[in-house]
């Protein structure tokens, strides 16, 4: 039985925990006021267990619900036991200052780097590609949610697939871990599109199967 | 009233041709053997006149239904008649040695490419995100099929936008011609997932409003 860690508690944290307590899973929360995951467990019942940041990793997977420029320092702070855990970088990692491209150089990702910063975990894109809110509906334009998840360790992605699965979405092995490069690109667009109202943030893109 | 010029009459060519001919455009697809745009003209109807590489184009909006590898070639040849027209990069510039990435420089992409070779046209990308079949069908998963448009001159997008829709897509503008790296990257990502059947070549990404 897979337990998720979650470390963040704000929107994405709050949705991806939505699909982990809808499966069954056992969501540790962790935040840097745990009044926030407090106030997530509340809301989402006893499956929900709220944490600081800094103590002890229960899950297996540990999701990364933070901004891109939060990685560096939360995976440092846990370097130590993130060995053998499946890691799950969730970034766009945005240039706010010119919404014309990403921070991370030219051929590389948000989720590489993760793991250069964290050999020792199997690293996870995902989540990047689905708004909070179809993650937590579930729905979006009347299909389900398809979570596209890329990492170079199958069984890593299987697993987070079957968290996913079993929160009533789609998961998707969408590839190596380099095809984040692709995903980072696509959850870029799409949050241009929806910053430029061309799409809701209830919407954006949905994968026909 | 808008026609267009398709230099191609593959199955993209066909299908472009499909969207212009629904919207009662006019359609020139002018490919090396005239056979192939005879044989389009025969399925589509009145609408379609075949021609030969080489021959004058009578589109004001002119789609580069080619391999990215036969764009420059065909851009010189038609350098003389591209000034002021709505020029279409429709391509996926994979790079088919490793499958792992595109052949055009970082940082860049195709259409950027095609407008340093056409510097006179109003160049946009679009078409690169849908497959032939959901551009045939106008349907993707229930939805309507959209067409992302990405170029630096809004009245070259809008004509584009209109004879789409006038064929019953959607389209929407996908923001300044550099955003087409990202759909470049969008596509490949859409590619993988079909050629590895995560999703079939009717599927793919949809867009949700």
């Amino acid at each position: 039985m897979t337990n998720l860690t979650i470390i963040g508690a704000g929107t994405m944290a709050t949705a991806i925990a939505t699909v982990g307590v809808s499966g069954g899973t056992s969501v540790q929360v962790l935040s840097r006021n745990v009044d926030q995951g407090v106030q997530l467990a509340a809301n989402l019942g006893e499956l929900v267990t709220p944490g600081q940041v800094g103590d002890a990793l229960t899950g297996d997977v540990v999701v990364l619900a933070l901004p891109y420029t939060a990685l560096g320092q939360v995976v440092e702070t846990y370097a130590a036991q993130l060995g053998g855990k499946v890691l799950v970088d969730i970034t766009n990692p945005i240039d706010f200052a010119t919404f014309d491209g990403l921070v991370v150089p030219q051929g590389s990702s948000a989720a590489e780097q993760v793991a250069v910063w964290a050999p020792d975990a199997h690293v996870l894109k995902a989540f990047n590609t689905t708004f909070a809110a179809t993650l937590e509906s579930g729905r979006i334009g009347g299909l389900p949610t398809t979570v596209l998840v890329a990492g170079d360790d199958p069984t890593a992605k299987q697993t987070l697939i079957d968290v996913v699965e079993a929160g009533g979405l789609v998961g998707i092995d969408a590839g190596v871990l380099s095809r984040a490069q692709q995903l980072e690109q696509l959850g870029f667009l799409q949050i241009t599109l929806a910053s430029a109202q061309r799409v809701p943030w209830t919407g954006g893109f949905a994968v026909v199967r």
